[in-house]
């Protein structure tokens, strides 16, 4: 979107998206005044609702700009049904802003359905990107991993699993500031012989590409969370339960922690000791800090935060999509889709990057 | 197979499979002998290598019958290789004795394709199972969660993923001895619309089967850690993607929690303090109790052990053939399928069990 460089960073806010919205949306945008530099909002919602609860926040009020919104989109809703008939709900209005050129990036809590059939319909793809994917970025033992699709698109082709390998690739670079970073594909083994076709193809496909050097092969399940490679790439139906499962059993891990600790007046005494260092190894798995789905691939910057968050969860969506924009991660997978369609490259030392 | 009430419960073992065979075989079936009343072996593998070793522990060697198998499976090699070339191997010598009715049951460490292709080759599947799963057994909140099928099966469609939802509902039944056990599909959302084609058409049929009672519906990635269902049904892509993922999200939270409880002195006493719980903590989380994954839907019983785990972990896997053979899986698994196909049930309170 143009108009970045001239005035202040500015996002596109769903006021009405969210288990808690309103109020958790403002409380959200009220932490990020904090922390993002510059940062404005035009904010889309029901006025009479969202104003009184803006005007609670000194800071916040300066940087914001309401814009009323008649309609909300609810979290059942069909995303076709929402596509027909929301065109007045606060998420169709902020992506609108987007498009029109006067924000930046959108940030919504709202249905995911619903918000990726809006901003595909409207911001259209990337070139060279069939379908957009939602990724997010994970704690590893060795740092962070990048994992897409994430539920946007059930069934992938192989080529879909390429444009995803790219687009993981240009935000691992841009975004998490790696120089080389590496893509796997998720697998259910790693010899070439495992896997189904559109996996065993998307494979053949890469280690042609000129992006081979940055392809690691295939990865497992574990490998996410060890870190193996920093861009794991997946269909939506295989990365949707991977997430799932992998906040599932940090949950449970964590329900039987506190349990153990409070199992007897010495584990008890223990916790109360050991208090401040469990509480900084569990902020590291806090999903709020990880807060921020991206929808790649789109002409046009779009987040969605997970519905049941908080405000401090909000705030890091938030922060997400000032990253997109400031990092310029479109203007890359742009680039990396024109240098590849572009012919074999002379040296492949100089692919990508 | 037939005259397991006539003669001790036997157990064909193949001592060459997994990284630390055949001495953590050895280990592992003597620990067995302690724990598993009346277990006899047939232990199969190069009998120079072997017999030493089981003569070294003077309880187990009265209940081991060595057989001279020449071949080992590499765990490189191909399913297809194995199956055409590995006759004198110890793990088909072993799957061949079950076959015999020799052995009521097989127990392996290694390479997990090509047991399951000689297990299917030789034992073939049950009347109504078009492919086999692998199925292994899960902590959850509530207590325990079956997920199958493991990766035996990288492309399912409806028709398996309803067989596996029959297989794994008897087992429930049979083995942990739930009365009404809940069945769940994984997919990427509980609403009907969501999902590819194959979990869609499975959730219409199960809906109109004699199961039905028994099923919940979708349930996704977090509800196997919930315990929301006690046993979830996917395809063995997504299945593997799963568990791979829960061990490696549980090795990552292992990690930080040991680097927390070290990270300063008053850290290091509250571990100490509270050491018991949290050692009592980690033992439910232990990988090796929970070793031992079924290859379901075969006439006859497979266990494959993981390649990596030690004594204690195959001691569980030979404990896992030994249940399915005295809960009697694979009868259950033929009445079921007998009933299923036998026409509507006049009452649905009489479906299933």
């Amino acid at each position: 979107m143009s108009g970045a460089a001239v005035r202040p960073l500015t996002l596109a806010i769903d006021a009405m998206g969210g288990d808690r919205a309103p109020m958790m949306v403002i409380e959200g945008m009220n932490r990020a005044v904090d922390s993002i530099k510059n940062v404005r909002f035009l904010l889309f919602g029901r006025s009479d609702e969202v104003a009184p609860l803006v005007q609670g926040f000194r800071r916040l009020r300066t940087r914001v700009e309401l814009r009323h919104a008649t309609d909300v989109i609810a979290a059942s809703e069909r995303p076709s049904t929402a596509l027909r008939g929301g065109r007045n709900s606060s998420m169709r209005q902020a992506i609108d802003a987007v498009a029109a050129g006067e924000a930046d990036g959108v940030v919504s809590a709202g249905n995911t359905g619903a918000l990726m059939a809006m901003a595909k319909f409207v911001f259209k793809t990337l070139p060279g990107v069939d379908r957009p994917a939602i990724a997010s970025v994970f704690p590893s033992l060795r740092g962070r991993t990048v994992l897409l699709d994430l539920g946007a698109n059930v069934n992938c082709g192989a080529d879909n699993l390429v444009q995803f390998a790219v687009m993981g690739e240009v935000f691992a670079r841009n975004v998490l500031g790696l120089q080389n970073p590496s893509v796997g594909l998720l697998n259910v083994g790693e010899e070439d012989l495992k896997g189904n076709d559109a996996v065993k193809k998307a494979a053949a496909i890469l280690q042609q590409s000129k992006l081979a050097i940055r392809f690691h092969g295939f990865v497992e399940g574990d490998d996410i969370a060890m870190g193996t490679v920093d861009v794991v790439v997946t269909d939506g139906f295989s990365g949707n339960i991977a997430l799932k499962t992998a906040e599932g059993t940090a949950r449970l891990y964590t329900h039987y922690l506190k349990r153990a600790l409070i199992s007897s007046p010495l584990a008890r005494l223990g916790a109360l000791l050991a208090g401040p260092a469990l509480r900084k190894m569990r902020a590291r798995f806090d999903p709020r800090l990880y807060n921020g789905a991206m929808f790649l691939g789109l002409n046009g910057i779009c987040v969605k935060s997970h519905g049941g968050t908080d405000a401090f969860g909000f705030c890091n969506a938030i922060r997400v999509a000032a990253e997109l924009v400031s990092d310029g991660v479109n203007d890359g997978i742009k680039q990396d889709f024109a240098f590849l369609s572009a012919g074999p490259a002379a040296d492949p030392k100089l692919a990508i990057g």
